[in-house]
C-alpha cells in the first residue's frame, strides 16, 4: 500500500492535540507527515518541522501559502490536519478545501456560527472531504453501540444520559491549554464547546437521533472566568426520546469522564471512555452482559485481541485510518463525522448559550 | 436495656415495605412489635398478626381504634410504624400524634400538599416525635459524607449530581407494588415521588444546602401510564450551588441505582447505594481515596468491622435504633429526617409537576 | 410462628463474634435469647446478661451448669450458640449435645484433632443437631453457585482459586481479638485456622468436590509471631480438579477479601465476599453475565429485592433461620455445615501444618 | 531526529505478534521498517514485504542471508525484530548479534535451555544490544510500581501474588496461534512458557527480588494436549519474601488477565493489565489510593494526559522507543529486559517442569 501524504496546520512545539494527531496518523502506517504550517512564529515553525522530519522547504509560516504551494506541487499533500485553537479552524480549512485538499479538522467546527457557515459553504463547494475529529466515535465499542441501536437491540430509545466531567479547571489555571480554552474570543464557549460538544456528538452518533430542542443552565464557578465551567442541559430528541447532558470542568476527582448511557424499551447500554474496552448491555429481564472490545461483534476498528487494552490513541487512529481508506477509495463510506456533525455541534453551543441566557427557555431547532 | 414497644399500621401479608420495617426494628434488639392494624381486611389483619406473634387483642382493623386503645393501655406502644401507601400516611400519622404516640412513617410524607400540611400541623401540636424513614440517610458512609461536607473537606459545594435509576417499570407491570405506585390518586406522582424524593432528600441531607428553585421535565414512556416514569430536574441550591437529579423507572439494566456525587472547590465525593460500603473521596490534585465503612471515621452506625458488608437493612435499622435512643432519651439529637424533610419532599414533588407542566419554567421556593 | 429459645456460651462484653451471632439470631425473628454462660468471670457474665435482657437466674458462669440446668427446665433452651475462642469449642459443645440440646458452634471445630474427634463422637451419639457457622455459605449467590455447579452449568470443574486476604495483623497488634488468634494454644493455628478454613469450606461447599491431597507453605512475617500469618496451599481435588488457596493476614490493603473463582470445562464463576450481591458467570465463548442477588434464580435466602444490598449479617442470619426451620421441622434438609464440614476443616489445618513442616510434601487424605 | 532502520524476522501475513511489533515501532515515530525475512515461504515473504512497503531487494527468505546482507549495506538496518515461534528465536538472534546488529526479540528467550545458553553467549560476545520484549514492563504504572518498591514505599516486600489467566485454550482449538503454542517441540512448554514467563518477569521486574526456589504443579486439562494449560507455582524469593503464580489458559471468563499484587510491611500495590491505567496503593492503616497513569508521578512512558487511556500497544511501543534511545545514545540505561531476564525466564520454565515432574519438590537456583 502506498502511504498518503499529510500536512499539518498548528501543532508546533508545546501544543497538545497536534502530537495526538501525529501519533494517530502514524499508528496504522497509512500516512506520512511531509509538510506543515506548525506555528505562526517562524523560528518555532522551523524548529518544530525539523524535529518532525519535515523538509525545510515544506515548512510554512502561513497556512495560505501552504495551501497554495502544496496544491501546486505534484507531490503535494493529500490531506491537511488542522489542529489550531477553535477560532483558527475555519480560515485554514476553507483555504485547503478551496485548494482541493482534503481536510481533517479538530473539533469544534469553529468559534462562531458565522465562521461555521462559511466553512460549511466551502465544504459544499469543494470536491475534497472534510472530516471532523470527534475522536471518541472511533472506539470499537462505540461503533458496536451504534450498530446495536440501529438494528433495534435496545428497542425504541427512550432516555440518554451523557456526561463529560473533568476537574482540571477546578481552580484558576495558567497554561497554554487552559488559556485559550477559557478565553471567549478564542474558544467561543467554555465547557460546552470543549467537552460538551463531544458528549453531544457521541449521543447523536450512537443513537442516530436528532436533537429537536434543548434547555440549558450554564454556570461559571471559578472567580474571574468568563466562560462556563459547568453545564446542565436537557434535550428533547426525535422519536420522543429525552436526554440529559452534564459537562463540567470543575468536578473534582474526574479526569476525563465521558460517559454514555442509552436506555430503550427493550434494553440498555452503558459505556465509559476511561474504561473503553468494556460496555454493559442489558436486555430487559436478563442479566447484564459485559461486552468487550475484540470479542464477538466488537471487532470493528480493533488491532489486537480482547484483553489487550486499546485506548484513546487507537480510537483516534481509526479516524485517520478510515480517512486514508476514504481518500484512497478503499472504503467508500466510513462513519466519519463531517460538516453535518460540526454544524450540529455549533447549534448545540449557540443554543446552550441562548437558553441559559433566557432562564433555561427551550430553544427549538429549525 | 428495656426494649421499646412498637405498633404497625399497614404491612399485612403480601406487602413489601412493612416486612423491611420489621426487620429493621428487630435487628438491633431495641424494639418489640406488639400491636398492629396490619390490614383493613379483618381476616388478613388477624392472620398477619398471628404470624408475627401479635396478641389477638392488639390486632386492630382500624388505625383510629388502635391509636385510642393503645394510648389508653398502660403497656401501650411507644411508637407506631406507618407503612401504608402514600395516600394513607397522613390520617393515621395524625391520629397517633394526637394520641401522643411517636410516629415512624414511610416516605413520602403524603400524596397531596393538603395532607402534608395537616400532618405537619399535627406534628407541631404534638409532643410526640415524627420520623420519616428516608432510610438511605442511615448508611454509615452517608453519615460520613454529611460530616465531611459540613466541616469543609470539600470546600464550598458547587455541583451535585444525584440520580435514582431503576428498570422494574420499563414495561406495563401488574403487581400490588406496581399498581398503587402508578395510580395518581394513591401515589400522588410517579418516579419523582417514589424514588426522586429519596434522591432529593439524600442530596439535601448530605450537602446541607437548601433547594431554592427547580426546573423539571417529566415524561411517561410506557403507554397508558398516567404518572411520570422518567424525570430530569435542574436545581438551584443555596450558596450558589447547582444540582441535577435524574429519576427513572425505565432505565433498563438498573436495579436500584441511587447515586450521589458532590463536588466542591477543594474536593469531591462519590457514592452509590448498590455498593454502599465504599465511597470515593478526592482532594483536588491528589489521588482518589477509597473510604470504606468501618474504617477510620466511617464507624457511625456500623455494627461489624470493615470488609464485612452491611447493606440496606442495616441502614434502615439505624433509623429504628436511633429512634429508640431518641425516645428513651439515650441520644437526644440523632440526625433523623422528620417533618421538615417531609415538607421539603412535598415541595419537590409539587414543584416538579408545576414546572414540567409549564415548559420547564423555574419554580422558586418561598 | 412460635420463636425458638436460644442460649449462648461466650460472647460477653468486649467480645466480637458473640454480638454477630445475636444479630443473626434476631434478624429473621425466629429466636429469643433467654440464657447464657457469657463469661467465666461472674461479674462480667451477669452484667452482659442484664444488658441483653437475659433473666438473672438463667445467667450462668459455667457451661456445664448451664447445660444441665437448661436441660432440666421445661422451658429450657432449644439450642445453644457457642462463640468462645477455638480451644473452648469442644467441651461446651459436647456438654450440650450430651444434654440433648442443639448446638450452633462457631468455626473451626476445635483447636486440636483430639478435641475434634471427641466432639464428633458426641455429635454422633446425640440426637441433637450440630451446626457449624461457616457463615459465608449463607450468601444467596454462594447458594446459587453451588446449585449451578451441581447441575453442570460449568461442566466438569477444573480449577478453583480461593483466597482470603486481610491486613489487620500486618503489624504486631494487641487486642482481645488478636491475642488469642495468634496464640497457638488457644487458636491451634494462625491464618489457616482463622480464615483459611473459611476459604477451604467455601471451595468445598460450592464445588461439591473433596480435597484428596494438599501441599502447603506457611510463613510468619511479623517478628515474634508463633503462628502462620500467610499461607499458600495447593490442592488436588476429586475428579481431577486442581485448587489453590491463599490465606493472608498481612496483605496490606485487604480488609476481608474472601474470593472464590471456579472454572469448569464449559463455564466460570467469580465471586467476592466484599461485593456479595454480584457474581460473574461466563459460558465459554459468550459474554460474561453479572448475576445479582434477588434476580432470576438468586432468591434463595434473600429478604429484599435486587439492588437493595444484603451483606454479612444477612448471610449469617440465614444459618440461624435455617437452623430454626430444621429444629422446628419446617425444613428438613437445609444445606447447613455440620460435623463433616468441621472435620474437613480440621484435616485442612493439620495437613497444612504437616506439609509445611515437611518442605511442602503432599499430604494425602485417607 | 533521524529515524532508525528496523528489520524483521517472521511476522508475515497471518501472524499475530509481528503486526504488534510493527505498530509498536511506528507509534512514536522513531523507526522505519525497511527490511525483512518475513516468512520462509518465498511467495508469502514477498507479498508480506510489498504490503509493508519494504523494497523487494530487502525482502529475504533466510534470516542468515538477511543478517549478512544488511550488515554489508551502508544503509543496513540498525536493529532487527525477531517475532518467530519460540523455537526459532535463538538462531536468527545469534546471526544478527554476530553481525553486529541490535536484536529486539519476542519472549521467551528460546524453546530449550541449550538454545538459550547459545544465545546468551552470542549476546555476551557481541557489542550489539539484545532486548527481550517482555512488553508488560512498558506500562507506565508498572514503571511507577517498580520505583515505589525500590525506594521503600511498601517497606520490606513479603508476599507477591501474580497471575495470568486466559481462556482461549479451554477447548481444543485449531489456529496458527494455538498450534505452535501447544506443540512441545516448537513452544518448549505450554502456559508456563507462553504466559507464565510474563507473570514471572513482571513479578521480578517490579519487586527487584530474585527467585531462589520454586515448587510447581502443572496440569493439562484438555484431552490430547501434551503441554500444560494450567500451572500453580510457589516461590521463595530473596529477602525472605514468598510468591505465588497461577497461569492458566483454561480459566473461562478470563481474556488476558495478567494481575500483580505486592504486599510489604508498610504498604500494598495491586494492578491488572486489563485495566492498566489504574493502580491501587495502600499504606497500612490508611485509605487505599487510586493512582492513575498520567497523574502525579505516573508520567514515565506516557504520551497523553490522565483520563485518556493508553493500552497494550503504547506499553509495547515504549520498549521500541527506549530501544531507539538506547541505540542512538539519547538515553543510556533504560530499564529494558535483556539476556538476564531471558535466562531467568528459562530457569522458571525448566524448573517448573522439573518440580512438577517430581511431585512438586522444591527446585533451588544455583
Amino acid at each position: 500500500m502506498t502511504r498518503l501524504k499529510l500536512g499539518m496546520v498548528g501543532g508546533g512545539q508545546g501544543a497538545f492535540i497536534g502530537g495526538v494527531h501525529r501519533i494517530a496518523a502514524r499508528l496504522d502506517g497509512k500516512w506520512d507527515l511531509v509538510a506543515g504550517a506548525l506555528s505562526s512564529d517562524p523560528d518555532r515553525a522551523m524548529a518544530s518541522a525539523a524535529e518532525l522530519g519535515i523538509a525545510a522547504d515544506r515548512s510554512y509560516t502561513s497556512f495560505a501559502d501552504m495551501a497554495q504551494a502544496e496544491a501546486d506541487r505534484p507531490d503535494g499533500v493529500d490531506a491537511v490536519a488542522i489542529v489550531t485553537p477553535n477560532h483558527l479552524h475555519a480560515a485554514p480549512a476553507i483555504a485547503f478545501l478551496d485548494a482541493g485538499i482534503h481536510v481533517i479538522c479538530d473539533k469544534p467546527l469553529a468559534a462562531t456560527q458565522e465562521q461555521a457557515q462559511e466553512l460549511a459553504a466551502a465544504a459544499n463547494r469543494s470536491a475534497a472531504h472534510f472530516i471532523l475529529t470527534h475522536n471518541y466515535t472511533g472506539y470499537p465499542l462505540i461503533r458496536l453501540a451504534r450498530k446495536m441501536v440501529a438494528r433495534g437491540d435496545l428497542g425504541a430509545v427512550r432516555v440518554i444520559q451523557a456526561e463529560y466531567a473533568q476537574d482540571w479547571l477546578a481552580e484558576e489555571t495558567q497554561s497554554k491549554q487552559a488559556d485559550w480554552r477559557t478565553d471567549p474570543a478564542r474558544a467561543g464557549a467554555g465547557a460546552i464547546g470543549d467537552i460538551g460538544t463531544h458528549a453531544f456528538n457521541l449521543l447523536s452518533f450512537v443513537s442516530g437521533l436528532r436533537a429537536e430542542a434543548l434547555s440549558a443552565e450554564l454556570h461559571s464557578f471559578v472567580e474571574g472566568r468568563s466562560v462556563d465551567d459547568n453545564a446542565h442541559i436537557l434535550l428533547r430528541l426525535s422519536e420522543g426520546a429525552r436526554g440529559m447532558i452534564w459537562a463540567s470542568q470543575v468536578a473534582v476527582g474526574n479526569e476525563n469522564g465521558l460517559r454514555l448511557r442509552i436506555y430503550g424499551a427493550k434494553g440498555g447500554l452503558e459505556w465509559s471512555q476511561e474504561d473503553p474496552n468494556r460496555m454493559w448491555f442489558t436486555r430487559f429481564g436478563e442479566a447484564p452482559r459485559l461486552l468487550t472490545r475484540g470479542q464477538g461483534e466488537a471487532t470493528e476498528g480493533t488491532r489486537i485481541p480482547a484483553g489487550h487494552p486499546e485506548g484513546y490513541l487507537e480510537g483516534f487512529a481509526t479516524l485517520y485510518s478510515e480517512a486514508a481508506d476514504l481518500i484512497s477509495g478503499t472504503s467508500p463510506t466510513p462513519p466519519l463525522p463531517g460538516i453535518e456533525a460540526g454544524l450540529d455541534g455549533m447549534w448545540f453551543i449557540t443554543s446552550c448559550l441562548e437558553s441559559s441566557g433566557n432562564a433555561g427557555a427551550w430553544v427549538a431547532r429549525d
